[in-house]
């Protein structure tokens, strides 16, 4: 496994989560998976890419659609073993497979995806949470989204909701408690550069040991 | 309401929150406050210390204990004011009005208490939660209160109980949520010494904007 560090990041709807461990990956000079992620999960298992972006930390929630999705692996875009689950885990497990082996090819940063629990068993790993006020997020989703402030809101709720179903479903964890994770920030009370910081502290006195 | 700085830690029974805080203060060259706070309440409101003891952080689940330690109260330990409230809401509105005067007054470190919601109006305020593994807590408590494994795990188990359901019910937040603080640290992950580093870090950043 060597000597890489990954860190993981779940985070809530518009808290910046994303642009935080961007810029973590920048200052250290390693790569940040996000939905390149599942473009490699893609490629490896087979799965178009397509379905792998429309499945992406949706919880299981169509017994309809999983069916059709299975005929339509079963048509030539599915390997064998897979062929009597649901699509989500397929999607699920592929991910999960393909976060292990990058964990142990290089140092990176990986958003959502439940990376967290997929590297379980790596003790290289440092997983953070970032969340953040209503204000801050809905200001920051309403301007990225370009919609005003109720849509922004609608969002978030919807959007946390997602993340939070599928962590809990997938893992032995709860979404957002402090406990499933090594270091949580809120980045509405520090702020986005402040949080990148943080991090980048962690991980030297990780390091230190 | 000035420039000082609160800390405020809540912990996990057995993760060293209450040593980090110590530590940090220490670092800090400013006050720290557990029992010596519940003293000061004792003073403040005319209880007597011992009652203070016995009711920290317990949630309420006595209406016979409230009826005896009101019928106790009342014989000159206890202000006019709170003579129809349960005495752990007296307790409890007590702690609250001396923190809220010592943040008023100075920078200091407060373990426990709900400190972080009764600051809740304070800005100057960086609310901390420090958790850890069961096996580090385990092996901590055994030492600490030199009792076996079993009996230690018993005593964690009921202590969380306590303070999660002294937290849930007097604060609108809940207790080991991520969202419930500003920072929070897995100090089984990191070590007592490296948690108090990243609380300084964390109050070095916050102090910069």
């Amino acid at each position: 496994m060597g000597n890489n560090v990954v860190i993981t990041i779940g985070r809530e709807f518009g808290s910046g989560g994303r642009e935080i461990g961007k810029k973590v990956a920048d200052r250290l000079g390693i790569k940040f998976y996000d939905k390149e992620l599942l473009q490699e999960a893609a490629k490896e298992s087979g799965f178009c890419r397509e379905i792998f972006e429309n499945q992406d930390e949706k919880p299981t929630n169509s017994f309809l659609y999983s069916l059709v999705m299975d005929t339509y692996s079963i048509n030539g875009y599915s390997s064998a073993p897979f062929l009597d689950m649901p699509l989500n885990h397929k999607v699920f497990l592929a991910q999960f497979e393909t976060i292990k082996k990058i964990a142990e090819k290089e140092s990176c940063v990986i958003v959502g995806r439940c990376a967290d629990y997929a590297l379980a068993e790596n003790p290289n790993c440092i997983n953070v949470f970032i969340h953040a006020d209503k204000e801050f997020r809905t200001k920051r989703v309403a301007a990225e989204l370009q919609v005003n402030e109720s849509k922004a809101k609608d969002a978030i709720q919807k959007k946390d909701k997602q993340r939070a179903s599928y962590y809990n479903y997938y893992t032995s964890k709860k979404w957002g408690d402090s406990r499933s994770y090594h270091l949580t920030l809120d980045s509405s009370a520090l702020g986005i550069d402040k949080c990148v910081e943080m991090i980048l502290q962690y991980r030297a006195l990780y390091l230190m040991k």
